[in-house]
């Protein structure tokens, strides 16, 4: 049985779970465009390719897997920001180019979207370092087992690939047969050292006085998320994540402390961190902003490590050792009967003083105040900025999901990746009311703001938070406390939902700003705000150089060394 | 004596003409920041990196070289779509990207804006294809002559560089002696052959019975504006240009007659072009977009070539003559009375029927009818799409200048370019009326629109008109022309002005919406749009197929094959 390219590509996407694809039209992909709602799949079209990308990033974290089309050179050269940001933290965006025909390449011609010199593999040749595969589909008999490899490599990696389809190959005819084969995830048999591992790991936990568990994000694309559910409800050991593995755990568990932060965070907390006799940590991911500048990497003399390709305890490391099956077997094996029963130091308590309604807004109680908003399900993104710091003190309802930022820390990114992560949540459920908030900086919603038309089109409830204190409050507090560059352009927030395309009763209705804590009160009690539907705009006022946490670290540190 | 880094390089581009420097702060150019106002020059905060990139873009086209500022990875990977344009097209931009602590990169710190790999040399591998020169500002000893290597080849290829400056390197002080001397572009010695080719080049010319000039937009980056200048004025030939070399030349010469087009233009002109016995050919950029998809490329066998790097007459190719040095050889052995007085074809003339103020606004007559309102020094921007197509056939004032879509056509490019490009203008100018207009789709404005908040701050004189056919209309010409992947969410785009920081009261005086001819002949007319100043936005209504010129054609093969 034969079909054409374009249907098995996109077939391929159905099988692996993919809904809605991304990317803007060009000239050399409204060929591929075509095939696109005919394979049961819906077209977003976004508003610039980089928006496109990041919205790629945010459907395929919540999704799995994404799909992107764009164009040729300008189109997909303006994502690769995105896709450098999804091969950095791990979200598989299957990125289609679509190319000039195979004619036009082979005789150099000097045609549009290229750099008038023949060279045609360049781009491939950029996008080599920020993806795991790179395919181009010249040759029908090679076709389809290329997307089969692309594919599956996306899947083992957790990170984008990227496929070439030049404009005259889209309606070529293929070999079908594969299509009857899922694509699968090959797995390793197991080395022989399993058991020997799992018995000293086992005397670890029987022994351990004062154990904790680490969850990073990486825990995710380990397929070990289930697992660690089990862990942390049964073991009730204290527990905590790292900005990356927010969100991996319930963190309505009463043995669930959130983000550990170290000396910034609890002193208890860091009492128990310091003399922990052992530390489970799962899904490692080590980079700065993930752990505090490098100061709260456990110890490793006392940390069992469950990492994607190893297994490390002390300084042993264990390779080749599946860490889905281990941890299966080691939870199998477990006799809880025989681990230490912790009581853990005590939960940080917000206090709830109470905050005078005349009083402006600051970023110091702005979390905790809107914390109530949420409910279970919800899907909250917390952009690069003060809105990150502060959304690492949320405390999540059961089955909500976070976004921060773990490493690539794109400002910009989390506007579009709301409209991604909106619209996977959506597609993966039945109920109509899921949701999603996003807090954002002045200053990154420039980056990106048009996307917000995509959301009010695709008609998904979001909640949007514009943290407004006129500029790059983050860099004011790095650096360039008073420095101008530090300021952006005023706009007129509350004319986005209106001038992005929402109809006049509906922006009317749903844009709002506030600049004490009586005005936000009344807004987040505002029924359009706590039950209504399509996108909601706040807008929040806030101080210049009013920041928390690590931040207000270094803008003291700045001023002393005024 | 000794300089600084920052003050070093600041120092060179102030010396290069350079007055303003582009970019967005992020956490590794801070400090780089820091000097750019101290070394008088002004800082433009863009809204995004890729808008920062285009920005650069205009400002080089206009003033000859510019300046662009990112951080390390998240930044400049944003901003390498530009970057990419600039080199296709020639725009020297200066890219200043501003990366980690030395130490950080030695000791390969997964620190944020990296890969987590430890990896920091790719993003300068992925942009050595797209600009001329990459140099890393790590060891001081080296710093002025790597910083004077890269603006030199920016300089004679006319073409992008990379620059990297670790965050410590800002304030270390190097050797400031070669500031003493200027950079200077080397030129070749005389080939020995100049006066025999000269000979062979004079004959042909006063030979010619049949002949006529062609500009293209690569003179400009030959030094030869001015040779073509006088070549035009003294000969009276019949000239035509391309896109790229549109405006080079003064269209109110009664001898200019505009754009060649081939078959899709004045049959008389092709005609004359077919039967020409001499074509001087000035500065060729062959691409697809600039000689209508390769019709008009002039016949070899009746061509004297002018390009940067070769003279070519017939099938002779003569290397290393200084296109300049023998231009004003030419200009000055040519004998006037010994060339033909030549009377080209008549001048189209664009057929002035009234129109009826109640009929909707169409592309046919719409470009013509805001013809009137250009004037001398205006720089005017087509956007790809109808707006360049109609474009076109705008008859320019002289000192004019304007911008069309000539290889790299990545839409959202002309915004921002217009930004860059006005303020080139006024700071080469004494005048403060200067302006810029910009015609741009409603699908194109989406990629870029934010900038307009930049140019209300930047205080620019620009007039805007939105040609909203609610999509992608140069698409469906291509391809789709029903296809629901060609449309785009509705904005209401007379908001842009008040949304984008323009006070309320500008704002409403300077926003217009046009659908008939007699509305638009109102606004033509308003003194705010004559003569006002600061931005103001036009919005125009046209039909989503409403196409003219090579996009007619395919429309109407696209509906022939339907």
């Amino acid at each position: 049985m034969s079909i054409k390219v374009a249907e098995y590509l996109f077939t391929r996407l159905r099988q692996l779970g993919v809904g809605s694809i991304f990317g803007v039209p060009g000239d050399y992909n409204l060929h591929l465009l075509d095939f696109v709602q005919p394979s049961d799949l819906a077209w977003v079209g976004n508003c610039n390719e980089l928006n496109a990308a990041y919205a790629a990033d945010g459907y395929a974290r919540v999704n799995g897997l994404s799909a992107l089309i764009t164009t040729f050179g300008v189109g997909e050269l303006s994502a690769i920001n995105g896709i450098t940001g999804a091969y950095t933290e791990k979200a598989p965006i299957i990125h289609i180019v679509g190319t000039p025909a195979r004619g036009l390449q082979e005789t150099r011609s000097l045609i549009h979207h290229t750099l008038a010199d023949g060279e045609y593999g360049r781009f491939a040749d950029m996008v080599s370092h920020v993806t795991v595969a790179q395919v181009d589909l010249k040759d029908p008999r090679l076709v389809p087992d290329q997307i089969d490899h692309a594919l599956r490599q996306a899947l083992i990696h957790s990170r984008p690939v990227y496929l070439q389809v030049p404009v005259d190959m889209v309606d070529i005819f293929i070999d079908a047969s594969n299509l009857t084969s899922p694509i699968s995830v090959p797995s390793a048999p197991a080395t022989g050292h399993e058991p020997s591992i799992l018995q000293r790991i086992l005397e670890r936990i029987y022994a351990a006085q004062r154990p904790l568990i680490l969850i990073d994000g990486e825990s995710r694309f380990m397929g070990i998320v289930g697992h660690i559910d089990t862990l942390v409800k049964t073991s009730t050991w204290p527990t905590w994540t790292t900005v990356f593995g927010k969100s991996i755990v319930n963190e309505q568990y009463p043995n669930v402390y959130g983000i550990y932060s170290g000396s910034l965070g609890d002193p208890l907390w860091k009492d128990y961190f310091d003399s922990a006799d052992l530390i489970l940590n799962l899904g490692p991911h080590n980079t700065s902003t993930n752990s505090s500048n490098f100061t709260v990497l456990p110890d490793p003399g006392v940390t069992i490590t469950f990492s994607s390709n190893y297994i490390q305890i002390g300084s042993d490391i264990y390779r080749d050792i599946v860490p889905s099956n281990f941890l299966s077997q080691l939870l199998q094996t477990l006799e809880i009967n025989r681990i230490s029963k912790i009581n853990g130091p005590a939960k940080s308590v917000i206090k709830a003083s109470s905050l005078n309604p005349c009083d402006l807004i600051t970023q110091k109680h702005f979390y905790r105040t809107v914390n109530p908003l949420f409910r279970d399900g919800d899907v909250i993104l917390t952009e690069t900025g003060t809105a990150a710091h502060g959304g690492r003190n949320f405390v999540l309802p059961q089955n909500a999901r976070i976004f921060g930022p773990v490493t690539w820390l794109s400002i910009g990114y989390m506007l579009p990746a709301t409209l991604g992560a909106a619209l996977a949540q959506r597609e993966q459920t039945t109920s109509k009311d899921t949701r999603a908030f996003l807090f954002i900086g002045d200053g990154s919603l420039q980056m990106s703001v048009q996307e917000i038309s995509t959301i009010i089109r695709e008609n998904l409830n979001v909640i949007i938070f514009v943290i407004n204190n006129n500029g790059y409050t983050i860099e004011r507090a790095i650096h360039g406390r008073k420095q101008a560059y530090n300021d952006i352009a005023s706009w007129t927030h509350n004319l986005a939902l209106r001038f992005f395309g929402a109809s006049e009763s509906h922006a009317e209705q749903n844009s709002f700003v506030a600049r004490t804590w009586g005005e936000l009160d009344a807004i987040l009690r505002d029924e359009r705000v706590r039950n209504g539907s399509g996108v909601r705009m706040i807008e929040v006022f806030m101080g210049k150089e009013d920041v928390q946490g690590a931040l207000l670290q270094l803008m003291e540190q700045q001023v002393a060394n005024e």
